[in-house]
């Protein structure tokens, strides 16, 4: 039993103006075609990033598949000169290695690391990327560990171990050199790189300003109202707790019932 | 498509201890046969209730059909004399009438009106009864509207409208004179009078007292402390409301997993 399989839908040739005022607006994923990126698509090669980036050692995860995870951490971090990893990273087989000999590499970032509650642009420079995303709609299907998914191997999952994953919808695109994806704030991503390549990811706020965690410089908090809110919920089932098991299970699901009524939403899927 | 039919287990000669130690632990309902009630299983007939009873004027139900029902209230209030009511509802076909030759009476009750929040024994005097009970853990499929079930037709429920009753697990029993019936707290439960008879409800608190709103003289009210989950609970809602429609969704979403992960009872059905 496997789920529903969208496309993310691919547009070319869309103005600032049309995304801004008609795609913007619609929060759902998207690949935008024949943005003009400039020369970076040709001029990024392994020996002009091993030049232009010089020697600076940095910190990258190293792992032996190519679906590196954040809940089991099947990855180590290690420490290279720039130049160095990035001549590694463009390897198929790897004469000097950290694991084995056909190790991935993964740089994250070369300064910190937002998350998904803002939105976000994902411009592949060059490489392919194969990205799976599922809709915060589908939140109930993917098994949570805080902010991320414990189903982690997306293309054989567990359905024993995780019924409820069939019922995601799973959004799938490539991502060639010039591809743009736009990725809505709360949106769940899934990447598998299928050859070396370099990613440029933009976030911006799409809430007001003063929706966000002030202490929160790498965006990467919950918005505050949403904290806030998780915080009197635990007030409320502290309270609950109080009742013996059968009343708390009761008054649990009523609980739930109302949330459902008052804070879901019955306009979009 | 009809959801899962189970019988109330029917016990004979169950002792008072066995029933205390053993049976009433498990919260689940049951039919006790042969308890000894004394003379009033074949004194209680309708000359003698008219007789017993007399003329002090009490307040029925009226309606065209036995299921009554406290959502669309398919009923008018009436008042009768006690012995002229108990001749009416006796009666298969009336002469003088309300509404129609064949309409149904209630008396709900001489004194006040206790609901579920109690643990109720059911003692079947005279008379047949059909009752149709559902566990509380089943109350996302029965689509409350406060405590009660909007599904009101639940013979021929209409599984357009309420598509999830078809997973509600139905336990169905008969009484006939001189059953008794335990109905745990918090159970729903469906009564169709078979024909005239009388029944007495007797209700007790199985919580410590400390548990029920004192204001609450006649037991209808839920347990203090679910009262003030669900009053903290409306905080946590009017905090999300403040983020836009998609983030509102996704938070209560990630609030209802919170719950079932926290609140849910995994050691019964």
């Amino acid at each position: 039993m496997v789920g529903q399989r969208l496309p993310v839908p691919r547009l070319e040739g869309v103005s600032q103006e049309h995304f801004m005022q008609d795609l913007y607006p619609q929060r759902k994923p998207l690949v935008l075609e024949g943005i003009d990126l400039g020369t970076c698509t040709s001029k990024w090669t392994v020996d002009y990033l091993s030049q232009a980036g010089g020697r600076k050692e940095v910190k990258i995860h190293v792992a032996a598949v190519a679906q590196m995870d954040f809940i089991s951490k099947n990855f180590v971090y290690r420490t290279l000169p720039f130049d160095k990893f990035v001549q590694r990273a463009a390897e198929e087989k790897h004469k000097e290695f950290f694991i084995s000999e056909d190790e991935k590499y993964y740089l994250r970032s070369l300064g910190e690391d937002p998350r998904k509650v803002m939105d976000n642009i994902l411009i592949q420079v060059t490489g392919k990327k194969r990205i799976v995303l599922f809709s915060p709609r589908d939140a109930q299907y993917l098994y949570l560990s805080g902010t991320k998914s414990e189903v982690l191997d997306i293309d054989n999952p567990d359905l024993v171990k995780y019924p409820l994953f069939s019922k995601a919808r799973r959004y799938e695109c490539s991502l060639k050199a010039g591809d743009v994806l736009f990725i809505p704030a709360l949106w769940f991503h899934n990447v598998i790189s299928e050859e070396f390549g370099v990613g440029v990811n933009v976030f911006w706020k799409h809430l007001p300003s003063e929706c966000y965690d002030k202490t929160d410089t790498y965006g990467n908090k919950d918005p505050t109202a949403a904290s806030r809110a998780a915080q009197i919920l635990d007030r409320a089932l502290k309270t609950l707790a109080e009742l013996p098991e059968e009343y708390r299970d009761f008054y649990a699901r009523r609980m739930v019932l109302h949330i459902q009524d008052k804070a879901y939403s019955r306009n979009f899927e």
